[in-house]
């Protein structure tokens, strides 16, 4: 058994023992789940990129709360696709494989190297996908719609 | 190589393959994580909860954009702990043993029977935990402050 | 000077006689009311939608929560409109005026009538618009891209 | 009438005129909330602090965008508040309130002052209040709980 399927049947059993399960329905989970990401989002508001990329050795309280929360995350989203009969990993692998066909690596990196970050205009996005104005690149899922509108 | 280890690589090598892992520090990831949560969410939001326990198999195509936007919380998410280089299996272990000294099965279950679903009162919530409003339970996380400020 | 502009002058105020308006840049601002967002729909998750049109009347405790919460979220929209120049009266009443026009009242509620809510299939949304399935009703805003896919 | 009255009544007549105020209860509304703020806060998510700061002005699409998101927002803010029967501007006055005894002006930027953003450090949180560490500054609304719990 996986480490998700473990922790699915480790929620499910949580869950049967407290007489719970008659609340998780997908709608309450997804949205305990934003709750969480929410709680999630918090933690880093007031920090900079910067201070958000060495947050976990800086500052030991914080790390515990982000650990947390990410744990809180964790399992209502394990909970959720359980309930759905999801498979999490089959489905995040689906969209890499889709997103590999549709960001290509070559075309994307040969783009990202002419609109260096701290560069990017308006202008230049005015042709389809390459140059992609860098700010939109990074995305491991689907862009914001308006840059495929043009 | 457990199975998310295995995701969070595949997903490393696609954000480096196009120039992307300068845009993946844990402020932004919380932000795409925020922002796909609020994709799934949306996917839910007219259902009722019936409709919502039953939309896999009654409707085939929100079926796919469900597994399609779980997907992207998926990657998100695993991209974000493997960048704060934490264990998202352990961090959400660590929350279901708080939470099973926290909420104990037998007192939280002997609860539940009191105070069913439909019939919550606020005035069952005055005294400390026994009877909790049933409409506060089913949380895998900690449930929202105000109800322990009593 | 409107409501809404009042409110901005006093938490521009607020900000300042702290030093806080170096914090809030539109991303951290984003961020901020994506929190406490989150806290609000966790004021809901475990409802019933019919508990939910109560709960102001029914739960003293929670409606004081409540209020508490969309306080904050107008807060946090307040000064992220201001900070970005934009007039967020202005900005609804384009977006209805948009969305008047995208879903004319009479073929909605004609197709309301024909799919209702209990009866929704995905077979009735093969041709655009009418019937569209009830469940995708309701919005205020732009619905979920995949309905409009077809 | 107020501004956020009119757009109140605006809201309702829009609903009314399609049948759909069935759908409008107060959770479906704080999901359909949640999404449109999920919206917003990818619209920001790869924008450096900096980038974010002058995109109304850098990106004319973008910036559409944004004051497109923004409505949305405010649309279903505003007919959440309506359905819950709670004025928006003076809930939020009342948070205000409350944050200003809670973090005295004086207080808080003598702090400020002590502990730059860029030399924030744990350390400096062990007393309670001042000096606060700067990032966890800037809040309109409550701050995380953890600083608290010292």
């Amino acid at each position: 058994m996986s480490d998700l399927a473990a922790l699915a049947r480790r929620l499910e059993q949580f869950a049967d023992a407290r007489d719970w399960a008659q609340f998780h329905n997908p709608k309450n989970l997804a949205m305990a789940l934003a709750g969480e990401v929410g709680e999630l989002v918090a933690e880093f508001q007031w920090l900079t990129p910067e201070q958000a990329t060495t947050v976990m050795t800086d500052d030991a309280e914080a790390a515990a709360q982000i650990r947390a929360e990410l744990g809180d995350v964790t399992n209502y989203l394990v909970r959720l696709a359980d309930i759905l009969g999801l498979d999490l990993v089959q489905a995040a692998n689906a969209k890499i494989d889709a997103n590999d066909k549709r960001y290509p690596a070559d075309t994307v990196r040969a783009s990202a190297r002419k609109t260096p970050i701290d560069h990017w205009s308006p202008l230049q996005a005015d042709s389809w996908l390459p140059p992609l104005p860098s700010r939109q690149m990074a995305m491991l899922a689907e862009p914001p719609g308006h840059l495929y509108r043009r």
